[in-house]
């Protein structure tokens, strides 16, 4: 059957390496608790500096899970 | 007492009939497990694409629900 | 001569039915008193759930119509 | 190999029936000469009035498609 | 460890008095439940009318909590 | 029946006190002529500033109103 | 006094000429009924194309007025 | 027949003139291939700078023509 | 003469009291070093929680001061 | 070396002639305390009415300077 | 002469690797048909997730090239 | 205290290497005037393109920095 339901959550992650190491952050602590995650959009990426440099990026995400087979 | 507080999350519903289908079919799976669901945004629309026609109908809604009476 | 000018103005349509039925209850009622409505853009698409289910659609649109010949 | 390559372009369907029907004419004339449609995204929903009724929809798409195969 | 992930949520307040109350009465039953709330943003400013005055403010917000020390 | 039409218009509200009063005199100015006034949504906040102080701000809003028993 | 209420409408102008003219077209066009007209903002430029050329511009505009001392 | 469908394709016309003769550059050039142009809408309007003057605009534009009678 | 020329600049106050004295603060701020502030539109309201309250508002702003009697 | 960095800065030129005067207004007036002005983007089109006619427009724009050899 | 006409188009991009590697894909199978390409714009970021990590990402572009020399 | 004032300027960094180096260049140019940056927000991600590849990323962003001890 084809009519698949997904919620999609918001999530920011932060990582002091990159902008691909904070999504991934996000996703892998999501996925601590949901384990049919699907997909994911950056909705905003911001960061926080110290001492001129940048010392963190903040990425913003939504992040798709199917609830076809979840209990929510 | 009017001071009501909601809160709204993003789905995706999917249906090969129509967008009204895969609104629908979005919010019959929420409220399996909420049961007090009051409003539905339409966010995008989209849909898969198999030989040349539409397969089926994606549709992101956000959806209100009253949080005055559910554990959360 | 082609320096037409248009006003729009914004309608809230509702329907049990369908978004496309929607649509044309608000050109419907707007229609009894503006007989010059030449086009709509729809700019939300929203609607009520009642047990779990749609209850009506409710579409916001912007619909224009011709001030070449009318009293305003 | 995982690297796909897509490119979107973008239709403005009309229909005088549904808003559904204007996105599978659109997609049906693109489908003419383009064999690897994937997916669409609804960008914009317009329409015309005759009459004080909707005479036809009008909706503006981007639609996807795989240039991994094509030759352009 | 810098490499903290949050969680948002979409949630609309409401009150009789100002923005700022239905801002307050919104974080204040989502703290009933989750004990780590950080920030919010406003995302949308609306309200019901009654007799020619404003009866209520609705105030839809983003807020942030922190999944480090969260079951979820 | 439920298929009930609505009418959006856009008012600009001023205030010396607040943003609530800036619009409730919007709201209060549209009720002389309008008295089936629903409810509003804030599109702008903005103010003027003299001798470096905010001198009164200005919200403009949306306001919907039934058409349903108006002459309009 | 100084909390003036303005209330703001949506017009399209059009000019074979210029977007300049465009605007003053649909501005004067408005100005035949309402004698308070304050400021205007542009939110759409488009056009029609003939035999490779503009036709003639089109331009949506917002224009505000002051309902402080107009019937409506 | 109505169910007419429309491409779009997106343009950058300059000019060192005026935002109208961008668009009427950006037009021609496009006239050379596509014999169905219909319209266009801006989506952007930015200039370069030499010498602290204007030197030329670029105007982006969406310009639209018919597939009906076209090869692509 | 009219030709007139403005600077915006962005600006974020805060305030524990209430959305309009972050306003406030903020345009204090910039008066200490612009004399010639002449208006202001917020862009965003943010705010930052603790033990379950807003504990400041965060507003941000475009200030809009003369450049035509500024040194810079 | 091509790490070039760049300073924006928002500016409202204003005009009773057209929109490139309004914009050449703007840059003529920052051009006399920034020599290296490269290029601008028109972010918003608004003009003042007097008696039914266009006074004047008014342009917001966002100006890039080269911060390269600039002391700031 | 400086009257240069562009054409832009929408591509997405996917790499298992980084966000960069996804742009320099799309520009690359881009760059197989068309040789005179200029600009780039990131539109949107998003990504495919299995197993709880990043699978690859896929970046929607706008790539912008030359008109002035070629056929189209 | 607590009511912090902040302002945000709009900074586009240039890299041949990475979006990050070209966020790190911005915020690092900036640094040599401004002692007090505290957070950054990207607003646009663009680049040049030679040859088939991407030469340099463009990234636009709003930087943020406190007033409370600054001149300016």
């Amino acid at each position: 059957m084809t009519d698949h339901v997904y919620k999609m959550i918001d999530l920011v992650g932060s990582s002091k390496e990159s902008i691909e190491d904070a999504i991934q952050n996000a996703i892998g602590r999501a996925g601590l608790t949901l384990h049919n995650l699907r997909w994911f959009e950056v909705v905003e990426t911001r960061g926080h500096i110290e001492n001129g440099k940048v010392d963190h990026y903040q990425v913003t995400l939504k992040v798709g899970f199917s609830l076809d087979d979840a209990a929510d």
